[in-house]
């Protein structure tokens, strides 16, 4: 048995995810686990959706359904699919939502019939789609395949490094006011430093912690999602920075 | 077995909510499923709290109970009811909540114990007769019968035409910005028109989709809801128009 | 069978609390209950955290796990532990976090292996640890047992009261504005009189419910969390009163 993990942009002031959550409940066997993602994505915000399902998809359990509804473009000719990223079956629309995660297979979902709404598929198309699969894996197997390299990208800008300075994007401003930069903690960028100097001059200590006590404040960390972190204890790093998604940093290392 | 949907304006910031589920959790059968449906009702606001219910009724599976708690009197000796809409059981306050659902059978709840709060009857009521009835729905032949036409209503303004212009009610501004109107897709009022044209001037096309392009932003939709909306592709109706739940909005046919 | 109940200072706007209910999901047996607490107490703030324990642990069934992670020191050195209190288990740091409920026994936690991150210790540590103690109670038998007088401890200032004139701590202000005090309901510093007296002069009968309609405005109520509260009818006292976690309120019986 399967459980669906749940990603859109709805919010929870109206009851579009629980009306989501409903059809889900109806249509998978009983006792299948409803697991809210987040559903605090920017509305019609694809990629910082797709940032999202990157960093919460290596935490989900194989065998399980995501059902991920960021959907601007909902009732239109965009295609609305299933994506499977190694153990994970993904339901949503195909306009880049998918586009951080390696794509294996990828199957177009049936037109929606008559009763479908024209502006709330997440209800009427993907929750029924996502639950036929969590109660039937194989019903892949009946879908129309489509070639994983016509789904819809999503660019981002990786690091760039030229003549000592690295140019890094900033994938995500988390609630603790965490900059989370595509630089991952893999990246042999940062190693081998005591940590970065900014171009304004400011030096970031790497540390392990948010409670380094021997800086100025910011810090250069290794992040919980696999990508380098810039914080401060206790503060947030980006109203510091005065950064948010998309902006970039420049960063010399502090060998 | 019974789903208990949850809809509250408790907001999720303290723990009521999660004392309510606790109730519920205790006084159910193991795997029951608690499904919220919105804890973001406006503080006391039952007008919000029953639009909500009348949007996410249709879309909950029959055999259902629902615990609806946006209760500005509690504590008062306004009566704490069940109320059966449909294959719907739905408990709380006697307030008007259910007052936009058809009301096909109600009853009285017993008076609270000696342990009942005075200020907390979502926790030490409601829930416990919620989890009751996910128990044992016939557990209604114990309780007093009331007369449906007792229960208190609610008054929502009606769309009203007069020498060709409609003047709607705005039953919501949902999270999109989309402004939702006490006028339902099944009226005629604006059938077989391209659109309305708002009293300003502004010309609204009928189209199915928020993103078509052919009008100056402002849409008029068949929304997911079964009421019309008007939206705009990637912006707030709601704030273009400057209009909140409650507010007017007249327009005649573009025919 | 335990259910889990979960509170942190995480938020839901990123997937952090999806990822901590993902390892809650893979590591407990089928149908467990996850069940939200909060995930709104303020970041890194220790105290809100312990507010919310102690208002909803007498509301959690025996048997429950509780995990609580408001952990500004996370990868320091701040203990991991388990700590039973009543028929509850609580996982989490050793901060203070526990410090307004008894302690029974107490439990080291092993240290974290090398998978574990130095960030994330709710879904690298303290999740693993819930799902394995609702799985298997009898686990506290092979961890390292603590002195309960050891664990980090956590000052409120109770009331006080010096010549008539009680001195009350805020111990939360509530989403409707309610302003709580750190004054038992069993106290019987108000009690044989009909309300009290604010050092301006302001007099606040003793009611059972908000809707008090006889007062000027502000209320006095046993509430239903075993604290007195202030409160008015359809506003914020917490605005009133201007008052936040920790302030003061000064009153003196009316007698």
């Amino acid at each position: 048995m399967s459980a669906v993990f749940i990603l859109s942009d709805f919010g929870l002031s109206d009851t579009y995810v629980g009306q989501m959550r409903s059809v889900l409940y109806c249509g998978t066997p009983p006792g299948t686990a409803l697991i809210d993602l987040t559903h605090d994505v920017g509305r019609g915000d694809v990629l910082e959706g797709a940032f999202h399902l990157f960093a919460a998809a290596p935490h989900l359990p194989d065998g399980s359904v995501v059902l991920a509804v960021v959907d601007p473009g909902v009732g239109t000719d965009r295609r609305a699919v299933v994506v499977r990223s190694g153990g994970l079956l993904i339901v949503g629309p195909d306009n880049g939502i998918f586009g951080l995660l390696p794509a294996d297979e990828a199957w177009k979902l049936p037109a929606p019939g008559g009763s479908c709404s024209t502006t709330f598929h997440g209800r009427d198309l993907f929750a029924p789609a996502a639950a036929r699969l969590a109660s039937d894996p194989g019903w892949t197997g009946s879908l129309q395949v489509l070639e994983t390299d016509s789904l819809a990208g999503l660019g981002i800008d990786a690091a760039l490094e030229e003549e000592g300075v690295l140019r890094v994007t900033v994938a995500h401003v988390d609630v603790f006011g965490n900059v989370i930069l595509w630089l991952s903690t893999d990246d042999t960028a940062c190693s081998g430093t005591r940590g970065v100097i900014l171009a304004d001059g400011r030096r970031l200590p790497l540390t392990r912690t948010h409670t380094y006590s021997g800086g100025e404040g910011l810090l250069l960390l290794e992040g919980s999602l696999g990508l380098m972190e810039i914080a401060v204890d206790g503060g947030s790093a980006g109203d510091i920075l005065g950064v948010s998604t998309g902006g970039k940093v420049r960063l010399v290392n502090d060998p």
